[in-house]
């Protein structure tokens, strides 16, 4: 797969939205969708062939620097909703996602823009993307 | 208190990092901090006499409309961090705050800017913001 | 299907362990498994035709009345794991569950006895158990 | 400090309802007290010279091995509770808590029945409690 080809790949994971989401608004906690982010963007990569504990088993955790979210509509209980990710650029040292909820009917709910650090897990200094992801990515 | 004055407020929350908090990495879950600033907003509006319990039997909710964090530094189990809201802008139905958590040394480690929203509680839709919030604010 | 025959049945949910559900300690977090057990739970009605939401639309909530658990082994990140419900009790106000989580192996990680009872959504007393879920379970 | 006295000691910790604690049911989800009870039992080893951390860093983890809880009332948004944990039993590798959550007007709002075990932390097996801490509860 060449950069683009990547960068033009959207991963999709459906996910159903339980009581634990949810706060007394009625509506999922903001903080939980961070949560939903971060499943679709770990089984992107385990698709590709990358786990996070084996990651850290070879000293090398990924980290979030940095994100921008916003929120245009609410879930709520029970909804079935899709999160996507996708790749927006590939760093040294870091990958940009970019990721958004949609509803049944495509809406997007959320969008989001997360900026992910590889760093190595002991020290948590930056640290180049292993040459095998970079392999799968490029 | 003016409205600069209520800008130049810095509201801030003494937090102890539990296990609850962090995960396989040995640090802070990155969506972890949008607790912590929630909590801080929340113990912001409680101390100029707002609680949201009682906005929520008035159809009044507030909810998250978007936001920007940047990560500089992991907090660790254990740690004793303090978790600032300082109110940058009063619009007519939404506030904004600048947010940061800082270590036991002063040193900052994560940055955050939040949009909050004010909307009637049944249909999610804006409102403006209450006018005792108003006066309390302005 | 007679009241032992939906005993007999055995509701199981596959489930990922995300980094999200992980401590410092490298393990999932205790306090996590009961939210597993819900899910499982949540999806068993939905298996047979009733959804949450739909109920508190009707004045009706499941709240837990008590439980009891047992952590054999740990989960750890990026786990496949299983998670099962089965009805040991069906009461008038009430039903009871066993509950138990097991590895790709089939070894049981932890085992739980669970009894939910159904409430009056609005003020939190207990009422029977709607009788379209009566009839589904006899 | 003798067994007995240890065993009639009670810590409490003043807790505040957040809106992240909350479910769509309006009140505190039924998982959300895990975390609560953890939280007062990490607080109570640290008024005695003990923190997780620290532990960690000895090759030491504490795990809940079991547990039982019983809801009697529901907590709500923005209420001001009591969490508290006394020490029931102490074994070789292991400490019985009892713990309870009380309301501002002190009624009970969940009991709980918490064994937590003392484990090496790379293997997870069991392990004398450490005889500091041995001392300290004595």
């Amino acid at each position: 797969m060449t950069e683009s080809s990547i960068g033009e790949r959207v991963f999709s994971l459906p996910l159903r939205v339980y009581i634990e989401d949810t706060d007394a608004g009625g509506i999922v906690f903001y903080a939980n969708y961070l949560k939903y982010f971060e499943r679709a963007r770990t089984e992107f990569m385990r698709s590709i062939g990358f786990e996070l504990r084996r990651g850290m088993a070879g000293n090398i955790n990924y980290v979030v620097h940095s994100l921008e979210l916003k929120y245009l509509r609410p879930a709520r209980l029970d909804d079935l909703i899709q999160v996507h990710a996708q790749i927006e650029k590939i760093g040294r040292t870091y990958l940009v996602f970019q990721q958004w909820v949609t509803d049944e009917n495509g809406q997007s709910l959320v969008t989001a823009w997360v900026k992910v650090a590889c760093v190595n897990f002991d020290t948590a200094k930056p640290r180049a993307l292993p040459s095998e992801l970079m392999a799968k990515l490029a």
